[in-house]
């Protein structure tokens, strides 16, 4: 395998985010990385790096010739025990771009070359270090932005979803073995497998794939958020909802400095849940008639959304319900399998009693309504509930295994294909050798998952999609 | 002090740069830092760590409750073998985010609370592991950019300029003892402080001082960058120009990913040292007239250069060469002090015997003409030599003390007014108690460069330009 002979060589990479900042940890992983970083560092306690123990820390400069460039701390990690299973070194230097790119051009100059992107967590995977599932959840874990996507990430990298993958794998190569076997004694018609067992085991792993396969749906809306269009006419309150439902959450993120708030936009984080709010506004604009409400493009946009929250005024409301109830109705008919909330903003500029009467309007079946004033904040933790409640949390809380990522869902999918076609090949009495066919296909899209199948291709592409020093 | 009742708690905060990467670093510092990392941290060994020795590296998982936030490096430094003198804790986590804001939070619920821009500086000066001068040098390495602004502040970190002014102070103070003696048997009129002696080392100090203040002019340009500015009409290739200067040097950039272009903009770093070319571009457009070049806008930015490249095009020179020289001695009158080279450029559009002619124009004193092709590239060379020889880089080349510093500009400056009063009185024979006056207040505005005299607001204004996590 290509990848194989590419890891004769020690990489080196910046590993902290670019730009400047308080310090910035250069990384070196391979068989000459000690080296390379024993023949650049000058101890301040004397003593060489090549002769100090494995997950230790060490002050001292790095020299390029009789000039210093920087004052580290060097860590060394002795392989096996470090993240790529290979010899490690981390230099933590003061974190000047112009520093940070001596550092690097210095182990460059010393025999060590620039790291390809995940290049570290792709050695971490050929050295056993963690399966092919757990390498790509290295990836999501540094992209997670919600407490949900996070716990996906952390659940899938400490090998939760793929140590289920790997023992029903094991246990079906373990069958495959024996209806192998029975080939080579196909004259005596002896069976080494029993058929009951077997039966049981395609039982268990359709029920399992057909569990995560289910799954997905759920965790593909947790990892990447959950899609909500918010419909509405400009003036009815759409920001300040927004707004409303932001502050608290962003309240946590703002004492930190940096933190960049452009990212999540209009994602909105809901105990826990990113909520992608779609932008719906202006596109109303012309509409005069209730008819406006049937601009293409609006629906278009409704389409992605999984939640449709109808925003309207108490006071529009109230002036004219019938008008409103038929607006409603529009949008539940044309969208028929989404979950529609009708907002009632600004009660607040009704009276009390009012709001039963708005309460009152007739809904269509399955279609919620809650009446909230966005400036004052009344309802609107209602509408955080409401919208939580609608996520199918359960599995997530349960530490069930959810497939977030495509490419495990792909393979699945194909799996369960093969083990349809297995159920076929028992239910039909199927010779051995055509059964052993189906089985090899299966357990090879098991192993696609873990990795215990593999191609460059298909790790070129998932590592591409790292960063430089991941 | 303030500043020293608040290194009673722990602090935390993020130590590289904002934004996702492959990894993060939370540092925390102070008494309780390693009892909050401890409560916050399951080693993979089993172990605590409050259990391990000191600059250990430790594999294990952040956890709130029976939540996994990550799997992170924990890297433990015992006070005072840390950065800040105190008890240090270093957790490497995944670069997301998210997790960075957790780890955050979660420390701050275990006890610490934010650090203050610069705050871990600001400890390890208070705890004695650097002197102000040496602190305020880390800032200044963080913020290099180029191999000089970058050699002056690794010098001034570690202790060159401040050891010296030490060594000063140290010897100054034993004469002020000495002289301070004599007041307290000023009746028996003895003299405990030899004369020649003080003569002498009043002379030595008087001579460091201003070398040390002539050095803040070189010191000032290495640190922010040359300013030169290019004159010429918008087709002269000016952009051309800049280009050919930038290509070589920014090739070294290119191959780390992430490194911002942007911010060197019109900075080049030729040879190490940076140089600020100021546009000029543009202005001339309404000049139709050789009079036009006098816009005063023009002349503005010329001021703040040093050095001044009129840039003129080869067939243009030749087609009106007394234009040319009127204009060229216009430029000198109005700058006779700022270094002035007249860059005749295109010399690929004309014969190769018209060059001779080009440099036979009658040219201002000390102003240097210099041949170009910014197209093919021939004279850029010749023109990069001309700039670096402009500036006086032997002092560098020596390992001599440059000041960087404004503060310590300043400092130098009263200490050298002192100084002069001190010599005034030895000359004038002045009285033992009025010349202490002097020698104190010398001897404050040395401790003033290394923090051995300071008050909060001096400490507050340095600190408060440190980064968080700094």
């Amino acid at each position: 395998m290509y990848f194989c002979t590419m890891i004769q060589d020690t990489i080196v990479a910046l590993a902290t985010p670019a730009g400047a900042g308080a310090i910035a940890v250069i990384r070196l992983s391979g068989s000459d990385a000690i080296a390379i970083a024993t023949a650049m560092f000058n101890a301040v306690s004397g003593k060489k790096l090549n002769h100090q123990a494995t997950h230790t820390v060490h002050l001292g400069h790095i020299k390029e010739g009789t000039r210093v460039v920087d004052e580290v701390l060097a860590t060394i990690f002795k392989n096996p025990k470090s993240y790529t299973g290979e010899d490690v070194v981390e230099f933590s230097c003061h974190g000047s771009n112009y520093i940070q790119q001596e550092i690097i051009q210095l182990c460059l100059k010393k025999g060590a070359r620039m790291a390809n992107p995940g290049e570290f967590t792709l050695r971490a995977f050929i050295n056993g270090k963690m399966d092919l599932s757990q390498a790509e959840a290295v990836a999501d874990l540094i992209a997670s932005d919600s407490q949900a996507s996070h716990q996906l990430a952390i659940q899938q990298m400490r090998g939760g979803f793929s140590s289920e993958i790997k023992k029903l794998r094991e246990e079906l190569l373990n069958f495959a073995s024996l209806i192998e076997l029975e080939l080579d004694f196909a004259e005596e018609d002896v069976a080494f497998a029993n058929r009951d067992e077997f039966q049981k085991l395609i039982t268990r792993i359709t029920q399992v794939l057909k569990r995560l396969i289910d799954s997905f749906a759920t965790g593909n809306v947790l990892k990447n958020g959950i899609p909500v269009a918010i419909v509405g006419e400009p003036n009815v309150g759409k920001s300040t909802l927004l707004n409303a439902l932001l502050n608290e959450e962003r309240a946590i993120v703002s004492d930190i400095a940096g933190t960049t708030r452009d990212t999540i936009e209009d994602e909105l984080n809901i105990g826990g849940i990113a909520f992608r709010f779609i932008d719906t506004a202006g596109i109303r604009d012309t509409s005069d008639t209730i008819e406006g409400l049937g601009i293409k493009k609006t629906f278009e946009k409704m389409e992605q959304a999984q939640v449709v929250l109808f925003l309207i005024a108490a006071t529009q409301l109230l002036q004219d319900k019938t008008a409103t109830q038929i607006e409603i109705e529009k949008i539940k008919n044309k969208h028929p399998q989404k979950t529609l909330v009708m907002v009632v903003n600004k009660i607040d500029q009704i009276q009390t009693k009012q709001i039963s009467e708005v309460k009152n309007i007739h809904l269509p079946q399955k279609t919620v309504l809650i009446p909230i004033s966005a400036k004052t904040g009344e309802g609107v933790e209602t509408l955080k509930t409401t919208l939580l409640d609608f996520v199918n949390t359960g599995a997530l809380r349960n530490n069930d295994t959810i497939v977030t990522n495509s490419r495990h869902y792909d393979a699945l999918l194909k799996a369960l294909e093969e083990i349809v076609r297995v159920q076929e090949g028992i239910d039909n009495n199927l010779s051995s050798d055509l059964m052993a066919i189906d089985i090899r296909q299966a357990l090879y899209h098991f192993g696609e998952i873990t990795g215990q199948v593999t191609n460059d291709e298909l790790l070129g592409n998932i590592f591409a999609n790292f960063c430089i020093g991941k």
